[in-house]
């Protein structure tokens, strides 16, 4: 199907022909993988896979293995019609839509599973989401056959699994990390974002004000015990109404390891509840 | 590194541009995975890759991941220039030969695994086997990006996850299984009957032996229960010296499930140790 400029396709065979296709004409692909809904962090994306590969084809699937059971996966936001205007104001080439069933038979029983950078983060509060993730990323590498893939730096842990993923199970796919697109206040950019109300939007802008404390703990303030900055870094969020901490944590930005001292390169993570909506955010501290 | 004929390829970085290059080419690729010392059952694979492939690529590594810790990776039988020699003869155009260290990294930490298939027949008796299968067959198909790979019957089970395997992870590749091939006396040729003393040797032709007293009742004696013929095999085996049961099943060919009438094709499969070697071997049985 074209609209445009834009091709949509629906199916794994489709999806397969196409990358066949672009591959024997020597067109390198560079794949954005999305659950749509898409905001300016994807856009980000799909401009940057522009520098990276002939054609960018978007990947739009809402992935349920990726959801608990006691998750958001049905009120998960979906506009298609959105998403295919802003993909292709963005200048994407392809867009592969496919439905649960073309994803996934009845039967499936394949998954694939990191056994250690899964543990950490928001791996205790979400058991079997990466598992599910890095299922559906093998999937759609295998579909979308791309020589590039990028993968925004707000879903930190994420980025640091598929890295890992792409290395351990050989995929000759050069892994890009886009850094997180915020709101002109400093909200990084999330499609749960749209379940915000206004009061809770407001508490949300707590998350990057707590990272920006912790900055200026450790550039100016040197102050280096992992602790403090994290008990600094909830007070301040926590003083704020409708939130409620998941997790603050300092760790080795490759190994997501806890760390006691800022000593050397640290990310800071974060997933916070603001009223139902649990949103995450990240920067890496670097202390003089 | 060419060999009259035959390229020998032993980094993944390499075997990837390998690939690349003969895709651009418009080469289609037809690998056979092996653990090497290659025998007549491998040489008719290389041979069938012939048929679906223009190029064909032979795998040799023998997997440690797919070793329980009390078996045999060490003793493996292994004979690189024997395995040159043959599968130059049987004209395969690669050889893929990496190191372990190639393989797998220190802190390798992604696993394929399937949930279901690998329980039955060998599963039991051979926990983490088939999850390091699934694992190496993920790197071999990314590394080698066949359109076509061959598995020998044989190993039937492995050949069913693989099946599974290729369309719940979206594969764009055709997976082709090849009848077993045997001894001039119905012995299943395998790279482990190199472990068999003489006398071994004799008595593990029961296993073959066993599996035609199981056709021949159901397609001349016209009996069906499954319990009967699995005595009956196993009987006949353990009349043999140095021979033990390890199972001996009748399931449906697709989903491994056993059953207790044959009413329909049915897989008969056995997996026994003659002295300190485990051999399997499996036909379908096909009643009237």
């Amino acid at each position: 199907m074209q609209d445009s400029g834009i091709k949509i396709v629906k199916t794994i065979d489709d999806m397969h022909q196409e990358a066949t296709r672009l591959g024997l004409a020597g067109k390198t692909i560079a794949l954005v993988p999305t659950m749509g809904f898409l905001h300016e962090g994807h856009l980000a994306l799909i401009r940057e896979a522009q520098r990276h590969g002939d054609t960018v084809v978007v990947s739009i699937f809402v992935n349920p293995t990726q959801f608990g059971p006691t998750e958001d996966f049905k009120a998960y936001p979906r506009d298609f019609n959105r998403d295919l205007y802003l993909a292709r104001s963005a200048k994407a080439d392809v867009i592969f839509a496919p439905s649960h069933e073309t994803m996934y038979d009845n039967d499936h029983e394949t998954f694939v599973q990191l056994k250690g950078l899964p543990d950490f983060l928001c791996g205790p509060s979400r058991p079997g989401h990466f598992r599910g993730v890095t299922t559906v990323v093998t999937k759609l590498f295998n579909i979308v056959k791309p020589q590039v893939a990028l993968f925004g730096e707000k879903d930190y842990q994420q980025l640091a699994i598929i890295r890992r993923l792409t290395r351990d199970l050989s995929f000759d796919i050069r892994i890009i990390g886009v850094p997180t697109v915020r709101e002109p206040d400093g909200l990084a950019m999330s499609s749960r974002n749209a379940y915000l109300s206004q009061e809770e939007r407001l508490s949300a802008l707590s998350l990057y004000q707590g990272l920006q404390i912790a900055k200026r703990m450790v550039t100016e303030g040197e102050i280096t015990e992992a602790n403090r900055i994290k008990e600094e870094v909830s007070r301040y969020i926590t003083s704020h109404p409708y939130t409620k901490i998941d997790y603050v944590a300092l760790c080795n930005p490759s190994t997501l390891k806890n760390i006691n001292r800022v000593k050397e390169e640290t990310l800071i993570a974060l997933a916070v509840w603001v009223g139902t909506t649990r949103l995450i955010d990240n920067i890496v501290l670097k202390p003089r």
